[in-house]
This record gives C-alpha cells, structure tokens and sequence, in this order.
C-alpha cells in the first residue's frame, strides 16, 4: 500500500483538515492565497483578546473544511452534486475572502474609497483562473450566485454558509468566550435540499436558535466591544490623518512599500495597477507604517501611533442616546490645549459616532426549517419562537471616543 | 513543609475540586450522600444520550465547586461573608439533593405519592445535624430561606443559582449536546451584591440571556426529548401497574429489599420508619425490580418492564394540539388484540399526556442587573432584550405514547 | 430530498456517532447489547472518579466509530477492504465486549471460574448469529483471527486496535485524567496495511510513544490506583464470603436472580443453562444483593458489603517488596478482637497481594513502523526510542489491604 | 458593594486569566511588555501549524496565570512567602521574554550576534525598575537566582517551571497537536518545597514523565519538524545575505526602521543606543523588509523573501548521519545554473546542518520527587522509571535543506 499523498494539516479548531485534490492544492499554493496568512481574521480585537491573531487564511481553510463536511452530508442524504460541483464548492469557499485588504473590515473602505472585499475578490479569482488554464470557472459561478443549483451557493454565501459556522466557531475559539460556541456538526448534520434550497430539519431548530444567539453574543461581546472598536477607530483616524496631510515631497509619511500608492496615486479605480499593488499588501505594511509615523513631526499623527502600539487607546463609551455634540466640543478644546493641537486637529482625539449590527446583522435573510410533513417555515414562524421581530431589527448604538 | 492534607477529586467537568474543610469531609462520608451514588443525574436519559449515566453525587460535588468559586469572587468584591456562612453555604449546596429519590425527577409523586425530594431532604438534614451535633444549623438556615443574608440563599437556589450552572453544565457535558455549554465561569466574575440581593454586573447581560437560551435548548432537545419522556413514562406506567396489581400475598412482586415497603405499608406520611427506608433506597433497587417483574406472569408487567430492559419504548409524537381521543382507544383495542390483555389494561400500552417545561421553567423568578450608574433592570428590561415576555410563559406540548 | 433515515449518537467523546447499517442497527438493538448499559465500564473506579461511570456500552459503540474512521482512511490510503468485510469489522468490534460480566475485569474469574469474556462473548455471538440468519459469520472469523486479511483482526485486537484506542480515550474523558489523552485522530490518519500487516507510518513514531506512555499512566494512576485495587479487592472477598457461607436453605443470601444460580448449580461449565442465566446478569443484581447481604447476620458480610456501600473501603498500600506475613497477622489478631470474629475470618478483612499490570502489559506484542524507504522497525528499535526494555516486562506491585 | 477595579483577560488556553495588583498593570502597560504582542512565540511555526500564530505577550501572561496558581497551591501547604515575594515573583515571569528579539529562537545570534534574550531582558528590566522607582528590584533578583528563596527562582526558571508548563500547554493548544496536552495543573497541585527546593510529592511522579514525554513530542514533531526547520533556515539565510551584500549606499537595503541599525552600525556591543534601537524592534520589521527585499536586485536574496513570503520553502530532509558534501556541491551546481547564480552564492540555496534538541533538552537538570516517608529521589531514579540515561542526551539530527 502506498504512503498517503493526501495532505493534512493540524488545526486546533477542528483536530485535521485533509487536502487531497490538486486544484485545492494549487490554490493553497498561490501568493493570493499566502498573503491571507498576513492579515488577521479580526483585525485588532487581538488588543483586546490576546489570543484572537488568527489569520484569515486560517479561517479560510476552516469554512473549507466544513464545506467537506456539508457537501458530504447532502450526498449522503440523496443531494445530486457532482464531482467537479464539489471541488468547485470547495475551491470557491476557500477563496470567498482573497479580497480583503489589510485589517479586513476595520478599514474597508477607508483605505481604498469606493470598492469592497467581494469586487476585489471576484477581480482576482478571475486573475487566478487565467492562471490555473479556467479551472475556477465553475467556482466563480457558485460565488456569484449565478449558477443553477442555487443551494451551492447558499453553503457559500446564506444565512447558514460555512463562512459564517467557521468565523463564529473560530473567533470564539480564539478569543477564548466560550459562550459563543455553536454546534457546528449538529447544523451540518441537520442540513437538507428542499426545492433546491438550503434548509434545516425539524429537529436542527434549537441548534440554528443558538447558532443567531452566540451570533449576537459574538457582536455585541466581542466584534463591538467598546476597546476593540475603540481600536479600530484610531487606525482609521490615523489613516484619515495621513490622508489629509499628504504631499508627495514628504517622504517621512512613505514607506516603499504599495501602500503608498494608495496614498499618493489611487484614483478611485481598482484598474490592473491598482490591483497589482493591492495584491501586495498585508497587515505588515500598515503596522509598519504605523511604526515609522509613531516618529513623524505631525503631532495629531504621532500621539495616535504610538497610542495604538503602546495600547493607550481612546477611551470609548457605548449608549443608546445620541451623545451631546456640545460636551464633545469641551472635550476637544481640552484636548486641544493638552496636546498643543488645534481645536479642529482635536477631532481626531475625541469624537463620536454610530455602531451598528450591520455587518452581522440577524435574520436579514431567511432560515427555513423543513419540517416531518413537508411544510417549510421561518425560524421566526415556529411554535414558540426564540428569534422575534425585535431582533431582526438593525440596532444602533451610539459612541464617544476620546483621548485621556 | 508538610505534604497537603486536601484533597482533591478529578472531575472531567472542572479539572479539579479541592475539599479542605472537615465537615465538608463528613458529609461526603456519610451514607446518606453516598446514596446519591446509585441515582442517576438525568434518570433514563442515558437510553437517548449513552455517556449522560452521571450521579447526584457527582453534580452535588460539582455544585460545591462552584460555590467555592462564587463566594471567593464575591468576597474578593467586598461582599461580607463569615466563615461560618461560608461553610454553611458549601455545606447547604451539597446536600440540597439528598432527598431525592430513585430515578429523581421521573418517579418524583409516583413512587412515594404526597412529598417531594426538598420536604423529604430537609427531613435528612435535620437527622445529618442531629449526628453532627448540630454543626448542620446554620446550613440548614439558608437553605431554607430563612437567613438574614438573602443572597446566601439565591446563591443555593434562585435563577441563578449554581445548582443550575452546575446541572445545565454537567447535562451538556455528560450528553455532549455542546450548544448547551453556558459560560457558568463568566457569570461566577459577574455576580455581585447589591442590596442584599445577588445580582449580574452589566457586562454580563449576553452570558445570563446565554445561560437562559441553554436552558431552553437542553429543556426541549434533552429533557423532554420525545425518547427520554418515553422511557420516563414507561417507568411511571410500570411502577403504577405494581401498584394496581400489588397484594401482598404475591411474593413474585416483592424484591426484599425497601422497596417493598412503599408499595406495600406506606401510609403517605413520610414518618420515621418511612423515611429509614427511603433513605435505603435508589436506582439499583427499581432496575433490580424491573428485571425481576419481566418474569412476572402479569403481561402488562412483563411486557412494559422487558420494553424498558432492552429498549423496546414506546413510540412518542410531542404536537402543540390535543390528540384526539377516539384515534387513541383505536390504537388501545388493537394492543389489547396484539397482546391478549383488555382495551382497559392497554392503557398502559396507549396514552397521552401533556408535557409542560415546569421543572425547567424560563424566568418565572427575576434575574436583576446591577448597571454601572447604579440601576438595577430585569433581564427582560434590558435594552434590546432577548428575552422576552413569552419566553418565560409556561409552554404545554401534547404528547402520546403507544407500544409498537 | 428525503429526510435522513441514519441514526446518529450524541457522544460528548466525539461528537457525533453516526450509524447507518441495518445490520449494526439489529445488533445494538439486541438484548445481549443492551445489557452493556448496564455494565460499568471501569467498575467501581467510580468510588475514586466520580465522573468514570461510563458503560460497555457507550465503550463497544465509541469503538465502532474509530472502526469506521480506520477503515475510512486505509480504503483512502488504497487498502483492499470489500463493504462486506467492513460491514464484519464493526460488527465484530461492536460486539468484542458482549461477554463480559458484572463488573468486568474486577470480577473476572472470581464469581464464574475457569471462564473468560472473550469465551463467553464468543458463545453469545454464535448464538446472535444463529438469531441473525449467519449474517454474523463473517464477523465472527474476524474477530477470532481466523480471517486471510489478518489487518482487519488486528484492528480489533492488536497492540494498535481501536478497543484500545477507545478506551483509554473515553476513560480519561469520564476520569478527568487529562494526562492520559491519546492522539486517536493522529494515529487513525497514520495507519497503513504493509504486507497484510497493521502499521503506522513513520510520521507516526511520537504519537504511537505516547499512546504507550498514556497507556502507562492510565494504569498506574488510574486502573491500579490503591483505592480503585481496594474497591475491586472488597467486591471479590464479598463473593468469596458468599461462597463460603454459602447454603441453599439459607435464603437470605439469595435474591431471586440470576446470580442465584452461579453460587447455587453452576458446575463450572458454561453449558446452555449457565449461558442462558448469565445473559441476564448484570453489575445491577451485584449491587442489589450487596445491599441486601449488608443486612445479613454474618458479621464478615455485612461489614464488608456496608463498607463497600458506604466507602469504607480498605486502606491500601502498594510497594515494590513482599510484605511481612508476620505483620498481617497481627493486624488480623486486632481485627479479629475489633469485629468479634475469628482470626481466620479476619483474612477477609488484612490481606495481602501482588498487583500487575498484566491487562494492561505495555509492549507484549509489536507495533511496527512503515518508514519511507519501506524498511519496518520496531517501536523500540527506531532511532532514539522513548520505548525501552524494561518498559516492556510485568511490573510486580505488592499490596496490603485492611480495614481500618 | 463597589463594582469590581480587577482585571480579568479572555484566555482560550486557561478560561480567565485575572489580574488585580497595580505592579503587574504597570508592567503590562508598558511599552516594552506591548512590544511582545508583535514576536510570535513560535516565529514561522505557523507556516506549517496554521494556528500558531500566538505572541509572546500572551505567553507571558499564561506564565504569569500559572505562577498565581503555582503560589496559590504552596501558600496553602504552608510554604513561607511574604506578600512581596509573591508580587515579585509574578512580576519577574511576566518579564521574562521581555528581551526576546523578532522571531525569537530562530533568530537569536543571528541578527544580533554576542548576545542573548536573557542578557538583553536583564538590561530591559534595569531600565524599567528604574522608570518604576525601583519596584522590580526584588522581582530582579528572584530572575537572576540570586534570592535566597532558591524555589521561587526555579518556578520561573528550572525543569518543571512556570514558563515550560505554559509554553508547552499553549503551544499545542494553538498547534492542535493535542497529543503534546500536559497535565499543568495536577503537576501545580503537586508541587511542594522541600529543604528550600521545588520538589513534586510522589503522587506527581507519572504527571512529571508524561510532561517529559509531552516536551520530546513538542520537540521532534513541532519544533523541529522539518518544515518549521526549512522556514527558520529561510529566514536566516536571508538575513545572512543581506549582511553580507549590505553597504551603505544601497538605500534599497534599507527600511527606514531600527532594523537598519543592526545591519548598518551596530558594534558588537549592546549599548544604550543599540538598546534603544532594539526596543523599537519587531517581527513586523523583518516581515516588512522581506516583502522590500523581495523586489531587490540581488537574486539570491530576492529569491529566497519569495520563497518565505509565497511558502516555497526548502526542501528539507532529517537524518541520523551526516550528508554527503560532494552531493550538496552537486546540487549547488546545478541550483546555480537553475537560477544564473555562481556556485558559491548557491550556498544559500543548497547547504546542511545539525539538529540538537539543546533549546529544549530532557533532563539536564534533576526533578526531584519528595516521597512520603521523606526521602528524595530524581525522576530517572524511581522504581520501573520511564525517563531513562539514553533520554537526557542530546540527540543530533543532520539536515539537509535544497530549493527545488
């Protein structure tokens, strides 16, 4: 018998992850793919949990695991997926987040105005595709949603995707808040077709309500936390502050690195160039960055960087009230005299603004349950519902962030 | 330095438990706990969920353990706790299931009709305090209620208590029903005093709604499991038809042991020898009887008790409706047929019931939270609360049971 | 798609058991099976690990799942298995247990002398199979080592096989003895078929080291722990006693059970009446009568059967050297005046003996590595070996018990 | 009752870590202590162990968590330490990584030659206790070993200190490799002083072998697992070329950090000016400067930055004798045609090695074992050891290490 040439890699979530089709390899293998290792999957929370610097090549790899596990599941079901239907799943999951820039969310769409992760996403799976002679071609139609077995894309991007079972079983793992474990294998044991859709068995209703429950916990405990989005404020106001002293002579504000084009030739367009120097950065390139402009002249800039390297962060209070701009004012003029600073630079040290659920937001889609009798339900509609209207609503809470 | 005189108690739950107290020692040692040895923690379970086989010894142990936790944090916060109450309130949490009975809850007013487990208990104690020379008062004190120091008593028992963190836990572990997993070490750093009352610091809003999510999802997917409500009626049905066909000239009945005793002298006041006998008596007596009377010549008997040996249970359907009457006579006069007894006797083999979620009942006492300003909320006041007002009605689910 | 028809198990060991076989459902469903429930595990190892009240059954199923991931990765990995042959393979692993006794090991040979389970179980199989059609045959070839592909025996009785592997695994998941954790997952994924032999790869060297290791460290802290030696050893000289006093008109010793007839008329063959009467038995009819006989006017039996009952146990010493017979004597003389009987009586309350780890022996047979070059060594003959002589020779221990 | 002031940290590895003396905030909050978030504990384990991703910041608050428990267990038997020592204590261990430089281990002597982590840490210490009015003057001594309470220097640094037990725990925690799981707290339970020393009672003594055993599988199949081993060499050959191509002039060598300094300046000498160069000195430097680097002219250095950024890594083979050199020279040849290099150059594309497990050596310092009747043995002299003379060699490894 010969030696195994399956590949297996240790992960403390799930104990082995087996890799043992080519095209899943040649993905593994590519550069795109790497830099994922250098961006964390939860940007800055680390601040906050230190065990929380988990990458998102991890997390790819995990929903790419689990999406093994739930295509196995629905075959052995009766589910008719094909062979190359599979490893496109595969392939497609694996690849869901090789847009994301560095510090994922945190500064999506403050460092690179005007695009998100996904449109950056498809332009380079379509990069890669070339690359790999149009193997990808089938993995990007179930990406997009445009393929016919719309379930396929549904395990990719839904409700109840492996993207999500993965981020939230990972996070919490990492993070150490136990609480917000979910019972991933339950769900993926409880998946079923139905119409050519993705639902739940009768008996997965508990575990699909702890699934939206631990979500909640996860976003209110953990992904808004007021340090960690605290945290994540100053690295936006420091990018804000780069962006607005910029000029081109000052070369203390470069670091040779494609973050600069961002800075000083981004026009907007994520166009081949844009892209080739996108392709390029990692979380490495700011937190260096971060490192050098610790030492700039502009004080505004400074005080924030070392700020954030040192974990002297904005104070931050979180309410369900509007805060009084006017006490905002105070603050800053204090802030403003202490730091020697103009009243107007201060508003990078005290401000406020808006958190809302809108990246996690729950029961924005729907989770139908299938029940003994064929009868299809919302997890909302039930008996006796844990997840009601109120929860589906988009909740904001108001904050204050300043220096102390 | 002298080798440690403690000991300590490997539990797989917890790591493990200290014990360094002596009276705490002599509980352990007396009969009357080691008795909770031979009750299972979750009666029969263990016939739906193989590894929930755990005792009331075991989860009382594990209960203590988290009193130790909570009143050290508690005074590690300033709360004002003698040592006297200390010991008292170990003590009181270790014994506050010494009065259960064979199979617990799922024999509980069938077996010994016209008491419960905490009158029969506190009966125990008082004879346990008697033989410690009353080093049991004060124990007994709060276990009552009746102590100055309310939260003593809500830390034994209340909506928070850590019997509950204990069982919900050691449930969840012992069944591996992961999604049950509540953050009972999170909520032990939340506890707080104020007002002499036990409350949650606001940080710990989302692991109490948590904590109450678990218990719902072990209420409807472990306790009242359509399985485990089988098995438990089974029992019940086969204690009853002993009881209807007992006379004490059939010796084939008897086991000779106390048993017998409550089926055949029991005059419905738990008075002193009554209790003598009770306090001989758990599991290993009924499964002993229920081998014995699947020989018995009675076909009722026989065929109920070889059901519940080897797992031949009734077949049950939970629904949010009654079911109706004459489709289950139809089902008792085809039994009556099937096994050669009267429609009458197939009662036994077909009937329903309705299962309620009192024992495990959702917020039918409140859970305060202690805000940073110092206002005081219910769980369900809370902005943007989980848990709401029909979470904590009483829900009724329908159920029949019918032999196959 | 149609709802799932497959059963799956809760297993807080691993997760999900997943059971789709017709015939695997027929065996479990059997009564021989399910008398496993009612068979500790680990004994009365509980009287020390509150939490190791686990059962053969829950054992004989956990080893059925890693049969089903062995057999999984070697048909990945290329190796000749039919579905036929697989189907045997957990048949027979599922059933490797069904002989055992009450009590297991503690009492083995001792209640039913000049037996063993694996003769026993081998009686029960044929006879399920008889019931089953001959769908057992197969199985039963398997499990008697008789079959031409002697890798799938070895999987079910083997230095490496997954009786082992489950059971070391699941015993420290109930003790709470994390130290004894085996990498399972890691040595299933590393196992290979070599020449119609069981192996393991060489990437597998540590983990199969430190299986043994585990395997060392469970039996000394755990199966041969002085208090679990004194537990077992009080359970024997109970049934000794019973013997010995033991009269067919005195009918306070029996307890209209089985067990009866094994102190009654067994002849010490296990012809078809012995059989029939020992499938019936179980640890319940021991623990029955053990509290009846706590009641019996023998003075010896009723201490010792209380002991048990209560905890009472031995004082138990374990040391490398004989101890003075002279000394015991004298203990015995005390006893003797202490409990009022007579001296030869007091053997069964200060005794000594030789513990060894016989059960348990490391090394008694080869596990072979595969290396790249397709060499085979010997765990002890790879480079650098953790695995020496020594380890593998019986370890003696003496032991003195008595009561105090 | 006031709210809580203390601080309790998420841990995935130990569940809440709590931290309650202003001290232990101060040194948290330092800027140097946050430095230690940006080296990660393992350098580039995680190119072959995708989690392992941990920081030495979360390390050394691990340590810190065990040495509370470690004083905990030994107050409470009774050992004599004054409140101060115990500050102390936990201050020097959180410091004790504090003069780690980027990528730890795989870097040491190599960026910085002539020095190491202890001799920096030292200095950085001095520096801080002089910022803190002299508060780390005890917790200094306690590090050097100077104290005359020899067993609160060997928690933090001896065989069986704070520092291996978390190192080791985490380090599988975060690797998945679970086999590697040791019983940290049974060993804190067992702990105990004896004569001044940290000894462990006999019960610990199959704790200890199995944490020895724990620390021989970390060691061959993490940390030296011939992929972790390719990546290092990776790495150090980069910094080798750079030194050796370095010149002034060359400002594409050059990052504009403190990294520059090591290459450019530095005398040999860890001044006050290279201290505070160092200081400022992380992961993120190296990692910023390969992805710069990779883009250099120089071909041999731009090769190999691709080669670390893009995981093509050495081909890397272990063996127990040494290789063949005229085999090596072949393979430069060819490697130097393959990429238009001289041969010579090609030394950073083909070389060899020797392995030693001198970083995480067995035994090579006692661990002894305090037995009941007061006698004390080391853990190779017990009856039937495990840990034998052949163990507690160093043991060397050839390796060989090729581009492909």
């Amino acid at each position: 018998m010969p030696l195994s040439r399956r590949k297996i890699v240790n992960d403390p979530v799930y104990g082995f992850i087996t890799i043992d089709n080519q095209l899943i390899l040649d993905i593994i293998a590519h550069p795109y793919y790497q830099r994922l290792r250098r961006i964390h999957q939860m940007a800055l929370a680390y601040l906050v949990y230190p065990g929380a610097v988990h990458t998102r090549l991890h997390h790819s790899l995990g929903a790419y695991h689990l999406m093994c596990q739930a295509i196995s599941e629905l075959k052995a079901k009766g589910a008719d997926i094909t062979t190359d239907e599979e490893t496109a799943a595969k392939a497609a999951i694996l690849l869901h987040d090789i847009g994301h820039g560095p510090f994922s969310h945190a500064l999506e769409n403050i460092l690179i105005p005007g695009t998100d992760h996904e449109e950056i996403g498809l332009k380079m799976m379509h990069r890669m595709n070339d690359e790999l002679g149009g193997k990808l071609q089938l993995a990007i139609e179930l990406f997009t949603g445009k393929y016919h077995k719309h379930f396929l894309h549904q395990l990719i991007s839904g409700q109840l995707d492996v993207d999500r079972m993965d981020y939230l079983t990972r996070d919490n793992f990492f993070t150490g808040v136990s609480e917000g474990v979910i019972g991933y294998d339950r769900i993926l044991k409880m998946l079923t077709v139905h119409n050519g859709q993705l639902m739940i068995e009768e008996k997965g209703i508990y575990s699909v309500e702890k699934f939206l429950v631990a979500r909640r916990l996860m976003y209110w405990q953990v992904y808004l936390h007021k340090t960690v989005l605290s945290s994540e404020k100053m690295l936006i106001k420091i990018v804000e502050r780069v962006k607005e002293i910029f000029n081109t002579t000052d070369v203390t504000l470069k670091i040779s690195s494609p973050l600069d084009y961002f800075f000083e030739s981004f026009t907007g367009t994520m166009d081949k160039k844009a892209l080739d120097e996108f392709c390029m950065l990692d979380d490495d390139d700011l937190m260096f960055a971060v490192k050098k402009w610790a030492r700039h002249p502009d004080r505004v800039l400074s005080v924030l960087c070392k700020g954030l390297l040192n974990r002297n962060l904005y104070k931050c209070r979180l309410q369900g009230m509007p805060f009084d701009e006017n006490e905002v004012q105070e603050k800053r003029k204090k802030l403003a005299a202490k730091y020697n600073i103009s009243v107007n630079e201060a508003r990078y040290f005290a401000f406020t603004g808006v958190a809302t659920n809108t990246t996690y937001r729950l029961a924005d889609e729907h989770i139908n349950i299938l029940f003994k009798d064929g009868t299809v339900k919302g997890i909302s509609q039930v008996d006796n519902p844990l997840i009601h209207e109120t929860l589906s609503m988009q909740v904001k809470k108001f904050y204050i962030c300043e220096l102390v």
